[in-house]
């Protein structure tokens, strides 16, 4: 088989300006940028607005390993499979980090013959957006500490006589916003700024700081999930950056910089248009991680997409514990719209991966015998799918399972997992999906289990209501959806969510960044546990994206390079071809 | 009069396509980005190869006042006055930084009927070359410090055992890439990286670092320089980041990721054009420093304007000493391109403010005084511009003396100067530009000047050759370019020289990082210094850009933000247009 980037270039992709008409967007709802990417204008919801909304269905997958098991090829595949069987279709992607791209992962459009394209577009800079979050990010940074060294080299008083401005009186222990850049770069986790030559002060006021990177930032969270151009305005003015000698917290407002990262992000608040290689329409927008974010496509693209379109297809990060969770808690909240299905991606690798009987590591190949047939290891790891569909049923939601299939895979070992779902519950459909190595025509089985399971509308029901304090909504995903059995949280958090209710924030929501690799809070606890404790380290609170997020375990907000990186196999040919992207 | 962004948005611009079409281009050599940009194909300069080139007229200025000479509405205004008389023109121009848009300065589209538009997009992100200059430059950061990591950890043998790769032993003092950020921001100007928690390790190794402007990068005096994809690739390649433990360079080939960070920046190597408030094709590629680089828009954006237009008008960074000096000594050697004609730009204010006679400083408002008939501050700043126009002759190249009119200007003093250009110099044109108030029928005496001056073919003749050593040529652009009297090198420069030669970079251009705000390394200097000495403290080497920098005096590459910057009247309006911008 081709490789990604050969099957992307051979595909003959239709002119944006056609996708986009054929989407049902005006001439003057869209914008091209070149032949393959336009923007869309919000205009465009205006006039939709009185259009009945499609089907929204969500991909989401069991618990995920090192490889991945193929959320974003069945995303681009099930819309393709929906478009074979005339059905309108769209998907929403979220835009790929490029700090992965040169590190280990490689891209994120699909694969094989399910892909966002161009992909080379897709994975590096695509419109921008990401490099707008980044700048409008550090310019509330580079606020922060420029007025930090104007109040202090001159005092108050002098500050504010001089300047005309109230001083912030910002207390340098407590400045929350890191800086990010758009790169896996282990160096700048722990930092320190405003270092100075001996004797000197003309580089600012000496601190502790790093960066995350650029998926992390609130901005991220913020671009993902607001309404439009002028919620996220006020969205922006929101955010905290930093606390006052008196523990008040000062914002973005405060520092008179909100104004200027939204007009940083002005473009941004736009979703790309681009299409699949089969030419379904595809909304790329934002690319908040899903642990310490939500880890979902935007609302503004989903709400385009729904009017647009009878199925909207789109993924949540990781398992069903993290971005489904987080979908369903944060997003759909905050957007008033919940998903109609959701579907489980599983493969035969990742349920036996999930048994805990192969010793898996991030970044080392899986092993031979992984890929042979291995009942016992698919019967244990079984049990992590049966919590992922259980997971997805507390929220009221009809599931599909969707069985990613591999070319390895042996039909008897598909057959033996298509019986183990029904035996367990015969209300969930079952469809295997050969969307990578076949396309759309891989996901009609799939395309229509879906079509059908919407049929039976959904009883969407979050885990807890925005009335309720932040401490019994940590504990409704902990207990409730994780299925732990209780959270502790730490002394710190426990100041940490008095002073946030003080402050007025007990209305947020609640986001609890955990390890993806275990639906527990440790990384190595594989299958479906049950006794477990979810321990909240610290808070961090989001007031701009309108959510606190909890950091239970280490999390990694800016990952490293490997001694190897994805970056070494990248070029040039003598074409100006981009050579060895994957 | 109307804001500039007020006069801007009541332009009725042309949509790009018809820009380029008439600019001579074909539909497959552009691709519209919106409305009003489109990236120019490099291989529109396959097909116009042999098409006779235009003239290039390179617009530079007497010694810079805080508040700008008006370069760039000059050569703007230029544009549309040659296109007022019914020549082809096009404008070949920087693309601004984000740092000063919300620092001091402010936008940087020309101004008033002069402006490059839509001055927002310009002066936001453009169509994100100068965020693949900063996302090309961290990663090869990130390369440096994950390859320090790793080998450090592991030592050399085991990691070559492991990874496959040869150890390249960096030497963790003489990492010399910083990174950089498209911002002013001076709390990273000395950072440390690489910190960790008690007795950890994770964050990689510790050591000093710290950040520049975006614009400071080598990688963006690259993208101006070369010629073509493959020689970005190459000039890549060739970059030094660091030393091995044998005091050896190790470039981004060595590392690897010169091939990454083409591909990274491989869209930024097509200009952008755009248009005139008049609908005058200018090309925006590139924005390098005009200290510790050559201060120009790019070669390859030169080149097609050249082949399109019978006149491209562009120009170099603050005063004839600085970005003019390094477009004939670095760029014009690259390029094997020279100017035609120069325009030095002078204003009434400025020149008294060359006087010494006004304690002016950067950041505050001009006196009112300056603005009121002063002959005896006018005749002393005169020195000023006898100096800039005798600069521009020792190149061989014909002058034009611009005197770009303000309102308040008075018209005995207008009369005076042209009375004492032409005392000065009979051969030497000057012209009264309005073209700030009345767009380019306010500069078609200028555009005439112009015209008559490249009917002279120009003798041109750079200050040094590639053969002559380093040394000879710093001594060349310091006694024959400036007039100093000595050029005085540290004990530091003095090994760098040495080094430098023995590693094979003897033939590389060099360029003087000093102040503007003066002939000679001291910004309080004004006038026309003859008696004075440069000091090279250090040299930075930039083999792929091709030049060796010498600073001479504190040159700054991190701008910092003021107490009350520019950001703070940026904002949306209700209706999402930006507001504050000028």
């Amino acid at each position: 088989m081709l490789s990604d980037i050969e099957i992307c270039r051979s595909a003959s992709l239709k002119n944006i300006s056609d996708i986009a008409l054929g989407a049902g967007l005006t001439t003057d709802e869209f914008q091209p940028l070149g032949l393959h990417k336009a923007k869309v204008s919000l205009e465009s919801l205006k006039r939709l607005e009185d259009k009945p909304k499609g089907k929204l269905v969500l991909v989401t997958a069991i618990t995920p390993t090192p490889l991945g098991e193929g959320k974003t090829v069945t995303t681009i595949g099930l819309s393709q499979g929906l478009a074979a069987i005339n059905q309108s279709a769209m998907a929403c992607v979220r835009q790929p980090s490029m700090g992965p791209v040169f590190g280990v992962k490689g891209g994120a459009a699909g694969g094989g013959y399910s892909q966002v394209a161009p992909m080379e577009q897709l994975n590096l800079h695509l419109t921008g957006d990401i490099h707008s979050v980044t700048a409008a990010h550090n310019l509330a940074s580079a606020a922060i500490d420029a007025r930090l060294y104007h109040e202090q080299r001159e005092g108050a008083e002098a500050f504010e006589q001089r300047s005309g401005l109230k001083a912030l009186n910002i207390d340098p222990k407590r400045i929350v916003w890191r800086r990010v850049l758009d790169h896996n770069d282990r160096a700048l986790r722990m930092i320190t700024v405003g270092r100075n030559e001996e004797g000197k002060s003309i580089n600012g006021f000496e601190r502790e700081d790093g960066f995350d990177i650029s998926a992390a930032s609130e901005l991220m969270a913020i671009l993902a999930l607001a309404e439009n151009l002028q919620d996220l305005r006020k969205r922006i003015g929101r955010t905290v950056l930093a606390y006052n000698q008196n523990g008040e917290p000062l914002t973005a407002e405060d520092f008179q910089v909100a104004g200027a990262m939204t007009v940083t992000m002005k473009d941004a608040i736009e979703p790309t248009l681009m299409q699949t290689l089969e030419g379904v329409p595809t909304l790329i927008h934002a690319g908040p991680f899903a642990n310490i974010a939500h880890g979902n496509s935007s609302i503004i693209a989903d709400n385009i997409a729904l009017r647009l379109a009878d199925y909207v297809v789109t993924e949540g990060g990781f398992g069903s514990d993290m971005g489904f969770e987080k979908a369903c808690n944060i997003k759909a909240t905050a957007a008033k719209q919940s998903p109609d299905c959701a579907v489980v991606v599983a493969t035969l690798r990742g349920l036996k991966a999930n048994s805990g009987l192969y010793d898996l590591r991030p970044g080392t190949p899986l092993p031979d015998s992984i890929f042979h047939d291995d009942t016992h290891a698919l019967v244990a790891g079984f049990e992590n799918l049966k919590w992922h569909i259980n997971n997805v049923k507390k929220y009221g939601v009809p599931v599909v399972v969707a069985i990613n299939r591999f070319p390895q895979d042996s039909t008897q070992e598909l057959e033996q997992l298509s019986s183990l779902i029904s035996e367990f519950d015969d209300t969930v459909s079952v469809a295997v999906s050969e969307a990578f190595g076949k396309g759309g025509e891989g996901a009609i089985d799939l395309a229509k289990a879906v079509v059908a399971s919407c049929q039976n509308p959904a009883q969407f029901k979050p885990l807890y209501t925005t009335e309720q304090s932040l401490e019994e909504k940590l504990m409704a995903v902990a207990e409730v959806g994780y299925g732990a059995s209780s959270l502790t949280l730490s002394n710190k958090a426990k100041l940490q969510l008095a002073e946030f209710k003080k402050h007025g924030f007990d209305h947020l929501s609640v986001c609890l960044a955990k390890t993806p690799l275990s639906i527990s809070t440790e990384a190595h606890v594989k299958g479906a546990p049950t006794q477990f404790d979810v321990p909240v380290r610290e808070l961090k609170l989001c007031a701009g994206a309108g959510f606190v997020y909890a950091l239970c375990g280490n999390v990694m907000t800016m990952p490293g390079l490997p001694d190897k990186p994805a970056f070494m196999s990248l070029d040039i040919n003598e074409d100006g071809e981009i050579t060895g992207l994957s």
